[in-house]
C-alpha cells in the first residue's frame, strides 16, 4: 500500500514526530511504502513530491518545525485545484493519504474524502488546542512551557522596577495558551479572545495588585478584545478572514491604555513566533507519536475520513466533518474558575 | 470553617501549587481559615503546626517541594496514632482536611473518615503516576520532561562512543515515566515493572540497532525485574514493603548484562532525585492549581471522603476508598504499542 | 563597620547573588553592619531603606531581579540631591557604600567618591556588557543563552515556511549580545551598533542563504543602524539620551525592508524583556558571587572609588572613573571574524 | 592545501561547532580541502576517514557529541603506531592536521609535530577544564550549567524531607566542575580533588545546616578523597591511570558516613553522562566556534606545534608541548575563597 503524508498551516512542535511515527509503523508492521508532499496542499497540487522512508525520519523526533515544509494552500481556491490534486494522486499511485493539519488542512480532507472519494485519515494540529474532539493537540504544551517559562522571567524584572508588563501570547479565536500560561505563570490578569475585556475591570486588577507591593504581569491573548466603549482607537481593529474582528497589536495598546489610566509604567512583550518553533516538550512528543502510530492503524483498518483524536488517556477516532466543524473556545466555567488569582 | 491542610509522601512538583490554590480560593472566596499541619501525618499526631494564610503562599507556585514538609508517617502504626489525630483535630478546631499525597497517605485519609467520621477531601500525588481513577497527577509530566531531556542529551554522547547507555528512571511498580520519557527520547528499548524482561531480547534490540550503525539507548524504571532465568545475582533482588520483588541498582546490573553479553560497552545512568525536584512543568502548575481550587470546592459542598481527579480535561470526584484500592499500571496494549520503536 | 548596598539602572539576572555575597562575607567573616537603600539612588536620597542580613538573603542566589529595587535616579539632577545624599549617609552611619550598576550608577558613585570623599566601591552590572575595564558583566550570559535558545527554536519554523525571521535583540550601543547569540545560534545575518549596515549586502546574504534552500536568520541590535542612503523613515529615527540617533523598532522596520527587496516573507521577533530577567546562568552566578565577595574586600582593604572587574579569571579593583569613561564596543575585528558564517 | 580533521578522547559539547567553524572558514576563506578521520588517532591507525565539506557540517553547531566519532587510542602505544600515522597521512596527501581533543590527544600531536615533523594545530577539549595555558575549554560551562540546574532542582527536595543530598559530579583531577556548579548552585559544602577533605568538618558544615533549619547540598567532585585516617574502606580506593589514589563511588562512600556520623538521613546523585552530553551553552558554542577560526588562522600562518587557547576575551596561539605539560588545577586561594558559604 502506498501512502501519502503531508503537512499543512502553522508549523508546530510534534509534526516531525507524527511524521516518524507513521513511517516507522507503516514500514516496519506493515510493509508500506510512503510518499511524502512538500508543503501542505501545494505539494499534491503541484506534484512536488519528496522520498520518505526509514531514513528520511532518523533523528526528527526531537526537531521541531516539519520535514515536509507547510503552507496554507486551498486546492479548493486554486484553478483547478482538486482535479489536479486527484491527478497528482493517481499519478504517483497513493492509495491513502494522511492529512496533518489544522481546520482548513482537515477541511479540505474532509471534502476531497466526502465529494471525491478520497481515503483520507486526519492528524489534528493546531498550536491553539481549538480543535474540537480532541482533548489537546501537539504543540500546545510546548507552547505553554515556552510562555510560562518567559512569565516566571519576566515577575523578577517587573518587581524590580514596580512596572506592569503585558505578555502578548498566540491565540486569534480562543485563549486556551493564554489562559493555562497565564494560571501556571500566575500571572494577575488573564485576557481571552472568548471574553471581551472591560478596561476599567484590567486597571482595578492592576492597581490592587500594586497596593499589594506587587508588580502585575497581564497575559493577554493575541485575539483578546475590548469592549466597544473602550476601543478609542477605532482603525486598529480589522475583521480577518474569519469575520472576527480583530485588534492589531492588543498588547501594546493595553499597555499604553493602562499607563494612561493607571500612572503606572507598562510594557508590553510579544512572544511571537518562539512560542511554534523548537523542540517538542515530553509530552507533545508523546502525543504526536501516538497520533501517528493510530493514524496508521485508522488507514489498515480503512477507516477513512476519520481524524485520530486524544480523550483522555486514549487515542480515538471520530468524523473529520465533526471535528472541523466548530472551534474549541474556552468555556466561561473554566475562565471564572481562574479569576480568583486575579489582582 | 477552618480547614487544616498537610502533604504526606515523596515530594512532588506541584504540591506547592496545590496549597497556594487551596489558600487563595479558600480565603478569598470563601473567608475559610487555615492551618498547616508539618510533614505529613507526622504533624496533627505532635501537633506541629504552621500558620498557613495568603502571605504564606506567596511566591511558591513556581516552587518545587513542599513549604509545608512531608514524610511517611502513617498514624495507624504508631502507638495510640489514631487517637492523638483526633485530639490534635479537636485542639486545633478543625472542621475539615484536605490531605495531598499517594496511596499511603490517602488510605490513612480514607480510614479516618470512614472509622473515625473525620472530614477529609484527598488531592492525588505520585510522581509515578500510579494512582487509580485519575488520568494523571502532577509531578508525573515535569518527571518525565526532565527524563526526556536527559536522554536527549545522552544520545550525542552514545553516537561519539558508540556505547550502550542504560538509563535508570523512576517507577518502582509502573512504568509510566520510563514508558513516556523512552518515546519522547526515542530510546531503543524500554522496560518497565509490568512485564518481565528476557534479556536475550533486549540483547538482541542492542545489537540490531549497532547493526543499524547507531548506539542504543535502554530506559529501564527502577522496578524492571528480568525474567526469572536471567537474574544470576539472586542475592541483588529482595521483597520490597508491598511484597515485590525488586532488584536494586537494575540500571548497573543490565549494563554489565548487556555489555557480557554483546561485547558492547555498556553505561548506566541513575536520574535519581533529580526528577522529582525544582520548578514544575507548566502541565503539573496548572493541573495542581486546578486540583487545589476544586478541593475547596468540594469542601464547601461537604463532599467528604473524596479525591479530586482528572479525566480528560475535567476535574472530578471520586471516593477515596475506591482511589487507594490498586495501582494503576501501565496496560500490556500501551506497552505493545511502543514496541516498534525498539531496536 | 556599616555598610550600605545599593542596585541602580535596568536590573540584571545576579543582582541578587553580589547582593547574598557581600553580606555572607561581610558578616560571617568581618562581623560587619549592613543597610539596604531601595531603588538604587532613591533609596539615600528618600531615606528609603531596608534590613539586610543573612535572613534577608537567604535563597535569594537563584533568583533574578534585585531584591532592593531599582531606579534610574541621579542625584546630581536632582533639586539638592547629593547634599540630601549625604545627610542621608550621615543619619543612618554609613561607613562605607557599594554600589551595583552601570555606567550612570557608577558615575554618581565616582562623583561621591571624588568630589565629597564617601567611601564608594563598586560592582559593574550591564546586561549588554558595554562597560570597559572588565571582560564580562553578569547577566549577559544569561541573557546571550536565552536569545541563542530562542534563535534554535526559530529555525526550524523559518525552514518550515521558509520564511526570514529577523530577530532583534537588546545592544543600544554595542553589539555584544547580538554577536554571541547570532555565532551561537547560527544566524544567518548578525547587525551591530558598531557599524552601519547596508541594506543591499543584507539582502544579498538574504538571497544566498534561500539560494542554498534554507530560511535565513537575522539577529540585529535594537541600536543598529542602516546607512543613511536607506533609510527611507526618517520620522522613525531620533536623538536618544546619549546624543546617538536611534531607529525606533529596527528589526520590524528591517523585516519591512527584507521582504520588499527580495519578495520574501519576513518576520520580526522582538526578545526584550524576557532577556533580563529570571534565574542567571551558572557563569552569572559565579561571577557576580566572586564580584561580592571582592567588593567586601576592597571596603576592608580601604580601596574606596574602585570598580571590581574580570580579568581573565581574576577578579581585580580598577578606579570607578576609568571604568565609567567610554564603553566597551565590539572590535571591528571581532565582527569581521563572525562574517564568514553570513548569507 | 588538504587538512585532516580529528576529535579525540571524551566527547564534550562543542565538538561540532569547532569542526563546522574549521571547515566553514577553510572552504569558503582559504579554498582549502577537509578530511575527516574516525575516531580519534584510530582514524589514521587504520585509514579510516570520511567526507568533510560544508554539506557534513550544516546544522550541527547545536549538536552535542561529535559527527567524528572518538575514542582513546594512542598510536605511540600501538604496534608500528606512528609509521601507520605517517603512511596513512601520506597516502591521504594530508597537509596539515587540526587535533581536537584533551591532554592524551594533543600529547600526542605534540609528539608527532616534535618528532615526525608531522604539521599540527591543537584544539584544546576538556570538560573538566583541566588543561593549562587557556582560561576555558568549551564544554566546562555546559555541564557546570547542567549541574547547577541539578543541584538547584535537589534544594527543594532536600528541603520537603530534611535529607542531606550527596551530588557527586565529574572531575577525575581537578574540582573545576565541583566548584562551579557548587557555588552557583549554592551548595553548602564542596569537595574537590586538589584538597583532601575531613570528614569531621564537612559533618560539621552538615550539622550547622540543619541548626538553621535548612538541609544541607553537598557537592563533591569524582576524584575527591578523604584524609587518610577516614578511608574505613580501604579497598574502594584505587590507583588510576596517573598514578593517583582514587575512591570509586565517592558520593555514595560520603553519603554512608554522613548518615552514619550525623545520624541524618543522606542520599546520593551522580549526574555522569548527563553532564557531557546535548546541546553546548551558548559560551560553549562561541568559543568552540572561535577556536575554529583560530586553528584554521594558525594552519595558514604555518604556526604548526600550537594549539589556540583562550586568555581574557582573546584567542592565543601557546606551544602544544606546553599546554599538555601539566594539569591546571584548582587552586588554593580560589577554593578558600568559596568556604564562607560553608556550613
Amino acid at each position: 500500500m502506498r501512502i501519502g503524508v503531508l503537512t499543512g498551516g502553522g508549523d508546530c512542535p510534534g509534526l516531525n514526530a507524527v511524521i516518524r511515527a507513521v513511517v516507522r509503523k507503516g514500514v516496519q508492521d506493515h510493509g508500506h511504502d510512503f510518499i511524502g508532499f512538500k508543503d501542505g496542499w501545494r505539494g499534491p497540487l503541484h506534484g512536488a513530491v519528496v522520498q520518505l522512508g526509514i531514513p528520511a525520519v532518523r533523528g526528527i523526533l526531537p526537531r521541531g518545525g516539519t520535514v515536509l515544509g507547510s503552507s496554507r494552500t486551498n486546492p479548493f481556491k486554486e484553478p483547478d485545484g482538486v482535479r489536479r490534486i486527484l491527478d497528482s494522486l493517481a499519478k504517483y499511485e497513493v492509495d491513502a493519504l494522511i492529512a496533518i493539519g489544522g481546520e482548513d488542512t482537515l477541511g479540505v480532507a474532509s471534502r476531497l474524502h466526502e465529494e471525491h472519494g478520497i481515503r483520507c485519515v486526519g492528524v489534528p494540529k493546531t498550536i491553539d488546542n481549538d480543535l474540537s474532539a480532541t482533548d489537546y493537540t501537539f504543540g500546545f504544551d510546548t507552547a505553554v512551557n515556552i510562555a510560562t517559562e518567559a512569565i516566571d522571567r519576566l515577575h523578577t524584572t517587573a518587581e524590580s522596577h514596580m512596572r506592569v508588563l503585558v505578555v502578548e501570547v498566540m491565540g486569534r479565536h480562543a485563549g486556551w495558551i493564554a489562559l493555562h500560561s497565564g494560571l501556571a505563570g500566575g500571572a494577575n490578569v488573564i485576557l481571552v479572545p472568548e471574553r471581551r475585556f472591560d478596561l476599567d475591570e484590567v486597571c482595578g486588577w492592576v492597581t490592587s495588585r500594586f497596593r499589594a507591593s506587587y508588580a502585575p504581569i497581564v497575559v493577554v491573548a493575541e485575539g483578546a478584545m475590548p469592549k466597544d466603549g473602550d476601543l478609542v482607537l477605532k482603525d486598529a481593529a480589522a475583521q480577518d478572514s474569519f469575520g472576527h474582528v480583530r485588534l492589531s497589536g492588543v498588547g501594546e495598546w493595553l499597555a499604553k491604555e493602562i499607563e494612561r489610566r493607571t500612572g503606572k509604567e507598562a510594557r508590553t512583550i510579544v512572544l511571537g513566533h518562539v512560542q511554534r518553533g523548537g523542540t517538542p516538550s515530553a509530552f507533545d512528543r508523546w502525543l504526536a507519536t501516538r497520533f501517528g502510530l493510530h493514524a496508521i492503524a485508522a488507514v489498515d483498518d480503512g477507516d477513512f475520513g476519520t481524524m485520530v483524536a486524544l480523550q483522555g488517556t486514549d487515542i480515538v477516532r471520530v468524523p473529520l466533518a465533526e471535528a472541523t466543524a466548530q472551534l474549541k473556545t474556552v468555556p466561561a466555567a473554566l475562565y471564572e474558575e481562574a479569576k480568583v488569582f486575579f489582582g
